[in-house]
């Protein structure tokens, strides 16, 4: 097979690069390919880029691996685009969170109702963002327009909105935390490979609209849970993984107001009741207060440090440390496995962000839903939705998709005046000035200067 | 003409009486048609009947005025039902609003952004009159399924809606709010009488969709008098008149950030800004900080108050006092002249709040908007509305329409956790336990007993 051509735009993001090199090399059906790693961190690149060769060399692999600095170098004529690009990275999104925390914004201005996940900036310090992902989609128009771009940055529903309104490109986002629903299975003793499962929603805001096992349905299985042993798992429950909060209180609470099941970082979010200080997110959460507290957070910011510095550790590594450290066994995102349904017609199930057109209804037809599709060489064909609560859409995703529309209206008109109404809908604001502060000091940050002009 | 059989259920409501019985009485396409009155409260109705046949004699009407405190014997065999019942008046209002501000709560729980109109009870205290709403309807369709019912009741909105939902009667809202896009003619210099105008949006949230004369737009108009004379308006403009704030700055503000300007009550309320304290309330609304201050409303207690004394006054007056204290002329109310289209089919158009059905998109099908309609035999014909900015669809209609579905939500299904769920989206609201607490309270109030009890 003559192989396709892929760009992997971020590709210095070393942890998941370490798992798109993996996947890469595994997947037969993409043998004789070319990957193209852009960075605009040298160092990063470097790294990333003698580890997927001395990887593919070692796996035997046909995947030739080359590296750029220059975007449109990598983008040219490619087949398959791969985002992971977080623009400044976490230390600016921390430099907003500290300002918006200094005027009374615990957790920051971006930390709201259905949207606490920590590195998830929509509005305030979402700009350089969803700027890159408009420039991205404008180079790709030029230089591979037939290209699919698989969206791996958040915000992905912002973003995808964003992309499938202002440009013709075909793209999908793609989070793996909708394979939370195994953590569910899990609890509950089933198994996970066997169960019959759909979730529908938002990114970071998708419910399990069905679980099945053997032909039945298994939400009374998640009731009996909640009634018999929830309280004591709670209660006792004690893990160092701070993204453990599948089956946290929090979880249990939205299932009995909404009706479904949360999954996966939905369940960090919901409403202000399990946000209000470190203590009620402790109670909600556990012990870290979920992975978006002032702990979670440094500790997941610093483990990611650690496991950057590890992988980038591997590009001078021996091979037999290559081999160890990075067994040759496909990796957990589906971001490589969906190229490979697409080039080879496999026909394969995936959860991506694509437009909703009417698939949940009471959503605009132009915003981006996380839902089950299966793609094949002509593209991606969603599932259809069975059963998703009407209080669900009205009280959890119309509420987001309102905070999308303006995070739409900020950016595509450079809106100041949006972004102060998204400050006066806060309940963390209590005056107007308060509000015109905050704003006034996160444009102000160093690195803010083209975001200050756009929001004149 | 044979003439039609009217209810007007809650005619004790006497300011509105007399504008119902003058407007009857000089109705000529209605001679011939008899009016029950009807209240529970018997001073209240004795003293509306009496003025309302005095009324009639003296004018020369052929109306035939009846009274009863039975609902039922009013209803049997109507063609239309006229409902103006506010289940415990403000009384019990203001006792749910006393307990709201002891915690916290300014103007009380149900003060929140889009709804701050005082006696527009969506939800805690909305208990009484939503299930009144649905057993006058039950009733209606026993006892006159073919009738209209013409609500002037709040919540219209959520009323109207309930409705709708729930029964198969004939249902139209109406508001006289709408008619302040008179005070904007005014201010701009140009004859009411001749403008083209359009309203759209919910019931206390209506936007001018068109405002035109001599067959040119009169937008540019509004912008000129915002740059040119208002600044100087609301430095010097002082009324007596508690609801004079359709040219206020919280409107042009609304304007600037919606682009199409807030008509009648929809200014009373927008975003938080407007409405943090007393001192905001009247930077943005004038010297009372706007009908819904606790000056402002208290202002209007008393009014109305007052004005019910004069009316009730009225029903052992000397016939030239009654004609004196109501000329003989048309009042603003749209209601009888809604009847009188009907009846003789003459299509006059009137500002309503009808089933959706896809009128404005975005919003869903089976909610109420307040939208310009043609009356006629066979029913209520919907005008297209041909410009509404998608931001103001988003950022204004949807977020209300998010509030009406938790309050139909909350009512339907007596759940106790949306309406906490809406507590813990109250920008007020600073823990689980300060909302438990607010309900708890409110519910126990003493006329709350079916309420806590539906709201297990």
């Amino acid at each position: 097979m003559a192989g396709v051509r892929v760009a992997f735009i971020g590709a210095g993001s070393a942890v998941f690069a370490m798992d798109m090199v993996r996947d890469l090399c595994l997947t037969a059906g993409l043998g004789g390919s070319s990957v193209t790693l852009m960075d605009i961190d040298k160092e990063r690149l470097d790294a990333v880029h003698s580890m997927a060769t001395r990887y593919a060399a070692q796996v035997g692999s046909k995947i030739r691996f080359r590296k750029t600095a220059k975007r449109g170098e990598a983008l040219k004529d490619s087949d398959f685009v791969i985002d992971s690009v977080l623009v400044g990275g976490h230390y600016e999104q921390e430099a907003v969170r500290t300002v918006g925390e200094k005027h009374g914004y615990y957790r920051g201005v971006e930390a709201v109702e259905f949207n606490m996940v920590s590195d998830y900036y929509t509005t305030f310090g979402g700009y350089h963002q969803l700027k890159f992902f408009v420039d991205l989609a404008r180079d790709m128009e030029d230089l591979c327009p037939n290209a699919w771009l698989i969206d791996v940055a958040n915000p992905e529903c912002e973003a995808g909105t964003l992309l499938t309104r202002r440009s013709k490109i075909k793209v999908v986002g793609y989070c793996h935390g909708y394979k939370e629903y195994r953590d569910i299975c899990a609890t509950l003793g089933i198994d996970p490979a066997k169960a019959d499962f759909q979730v529908a929603g938002f990114n970071h805001n998708i419910w399990l609209t069905r679980l099945g096992y053997d032909g039945r349905d298994c939400y009374p299985l998640i009731d009996e849970w909640i009634r018999r042993d929830a309280e004591k798992y709670w209660n006792s429950h004690v893990s160092e993984e701070i993204f453990d909060v599948q089956m946290s209180r929090a979880a249990a609470d939205m299932y009995n107001l909404f009706g479904l099941f949360p999954v996966g970082d939905t369940v960090r979010s919901g409403s202000w009741k399990y946000h209000y200080d470190l203590k009620t997110k402790k109670y909600w959460y556990g012990r870290f207060g979920g992975p978006d507290s002032e702990i979670g957070w440094q500790r997941y910011l610093k483990e990611l440090d650690a496991s950057t510095n590890t992988v980038m550790g591997l590009a001078q590594s021996s091979p037999s440390t290559l081999i160890q450290r990075i067994p040759p066994r496909m990796s957990d995102e589906d971001v490589v496995q969906f190229i490979d349904s697409v080039v080879n017609d496999k026909g394969e199930r995936f959860v991506l962000d694509v437009r909703n057109d009417a698939l949940i209804p009471g959503l605009s037809d132009d915003v981006v839903v996380e839902v089950p599709v299966r793609v094949d060489r002509k593209g991606v064909h969603k599932e259809s939705i069975e059963k998703i609560p009407r209080r669900l859409v009205d009280m959890a995703l119309i509420p987001r998709q309102v905070r999308l529309e303006m995070a739409m209206e900020a950016f595509l008109h450079g809106d100041r005046d949006v972004l102060l109404e998204v400050l006066f809908r806060d309940p963390r604001t209590r005056s107007e000035k308060q509000a015109r502060e905050v704003l006034d000091e996160i444009l102000d940050l160093p690195f803010n200067k083209d975001a200050k002009k756009h929001y004149t």
